[in-house]
């Protein structure tokens, strides 16, 4: 008789231009699926009033995230702004035996650390149908100086570059259609011969 | 401005044991999906009453598809007692041009050749969750003599040893589950970046 263990969870690499509405889309998955989380980095930039360590980021000291990286035991980081950000290997592994998929949302170049670093993963490209309409997206917030518009849009056409890089791109032309394109996604990536020996050993 | 144009539609390449349930999976993806089509096979047998040239089968002479073979115009082909079955190349290449994905419900020895010789397919293996459901699922027909039921369980013994060869493992433990993988699968496939390059070149 075959029998369903706990199989591991997918190590899904989001990523997508600022502006694209990837926070809204990855709380919606997390709303529906128990069977996923959000890998929580690494910072040493001081908590923000309201933010507690371990939920929105381990608050670290620079000497504590200089010798985690010293030890690879970061999966990727980066410094913005004179703060290091970065992925916790062990935190995010252990996530995986639990069998629950983990999504790193994390820009271009800390995305193609993990995708060389760990081969098995999903990786996923999000964004908005144009240029135009992200620029539309960005006005529309109210809160952006001009400044802040150009240099993100800048940053935006760095990032799409790159978005060939990734397995999947999901255009997020609306959000409930870009919520159930990364449902469909993982489900499918769970099917994965390769990710499913267990049950075929036990056939 | 990004342009959503037609795409190519998906070879889909899908076996599975006899008593599997494939036919059933299979007639319910294409009542839901418009998308998506069952490829129709050439034959040298003789139509049964009812069967419509065109619609179960192409039915053809001998010679006929031996100078298709000849002239490399079938996809997969393979003998059964005293029989051609094949797919033609022809009719599956105008229907992916038009964007629909095309299903290839055929044995893992034409499997294998369509994979070889189309590398941009999705393969999908479809089982019952052990040899035991598969046992009663045959017996429970109440057609199949006992000399075809031990007949059909060691041709599933052969073709399960075949499974590793495709990209996907469906279990139809219930038909509406394998239903929905069969359709999550077929949303992901459409989203892989390799399939969706004018999207991208129209950002």
């Amino acid at each position: 008789m075959a029998t369903i263990e706990p199989r591991r969870g997918l190590l899904i690499v989001l990523s997508g231009p600022s502006g694209c509405g990837k926070g809204t889309v990855v709380s919606r998955i997390l709303a529906q699926r128990e069977d996923t989380v959000l890998s929580v980095s690494v910072t040493t930039r001081a908590p923000r009033p309201g933010e507690t360590d371990g939920v929105e980021y381990f608050f670290r000291t620079r000497e504590q995230v200089e010798e985690m990286i010293r030890n690879d035991e970061l999966l990727e980081y980066a410094q913005y702004s004179g703060n290091y950000y970065g992925t916790p290997r062990a935190a995010v592994e252990a996530l995986l035996e639990q069998g629950k998929n983990v999504i790193l949302e994390i820009e271009v170049q800390g995305a193609g650390q993990v995708m060389h670093r760990e081969p098995d993963h999903v990786s996923i490209f999000l964004a908005t149908p144009s240029m135009t309409e992200l620029e539309r997206r960005l006005r529309s917030r109210g809160t952006e100086t001009e400044e802040r518009i150009t240099s993100r849009l800048s940053a935006a056409q760095y990032e799409l570059q790159h978005a060939c890089d990734y397995q999947y791109l999901v255009l997020n032309d609306e959000i409930p259609l870009a919520v159930q394109r990364l449902n469909s996604i993982i489900e499918a990536e769970s099917l994965r011969y390769s990710r499913m020996k267990t049950i075929m050993e036990g056939f």
